[in-house]
């Protein structure tokens, strides 16, 4: 792990876009210090850093929707981050699938783990195997 | 267009994802502000601030890979913005088609459009004419 090479910004915070694995939609942009990083890394889900609560913020640990992280990428300026997860349940504390549900067109988006994507991206899966 | 319910921060930036409408690969994380976003929704090609040059910013004015806008989606918390595009070439400096090619397992990642996911995603888009 070459954690050392991200940049954290003047706050000590790097912005990590959560994406479905799967699906490929993404579900939320959240931000880590290097504690919520670490702790994401050893545990393989995720972890955040709430800058309206200024503190630590285990993703699912009271609703129990936690994201299984498959991968974690990171950007050619190594100032963001791309969180690649499996979701336990809705990213959204709205209970939504994604907490990008709306358009500046005013029209609600229906975004769902069960698109087309999703089907193909695990038939591709299993016909690998 | 409902613009003014976005909330910029106290730089007036708010961060945007950028995503292949078809394969649904995150491309970017850039920086929006009011004049960008404005901008953005007139010409449906992106522009955005660039923190470091400290100015707008034409995506593809030079290079020619411009980004054609599908469709601008808000979060929740109306505090991030995820543009949905279809790239007329590499969405990075480097001359990938994502800025996120790197993994924290020290591993590059081969991300690129022609993937099965875009494939039957444009297989989709055919069938459903």
């Amino acid at each position: 792990m070459n954690i050392e090479t991200i940049q954290f910004d003047d706050k000590g915070l790097v912005p990590a876009i959560v994406q479905d694995a799967a699906s490929k939609e993404v579900l939320t942009l959240a931000y880590m210090n290097q504690e919520s990083l670490t702790k994401s890394l050893e545990t393989k889900e995720t972890w955040f850093y709430s800058r309206s609560r200024q503190e630590l913020w285990h993703k699912g640990e009271t609703s129990g929707n936690t994201q299984k992280i498959q991968d974690i990428r990171y950007d050619c300026d190594q100032d963001a981050l791309l969180v690649l997860v499996t979701p336990e349940g809705p990213a959204c504390h709205k209970g939504t699938y994604t907490c990008f549900s709306s358009s500046l067109d005013n029209q609600e988006v229906a975004v769902n783990e069960t698109d087309s994507v999703a089907i193909l991206t695990e038939l591709e899966r299993i016909i690998a195997q």
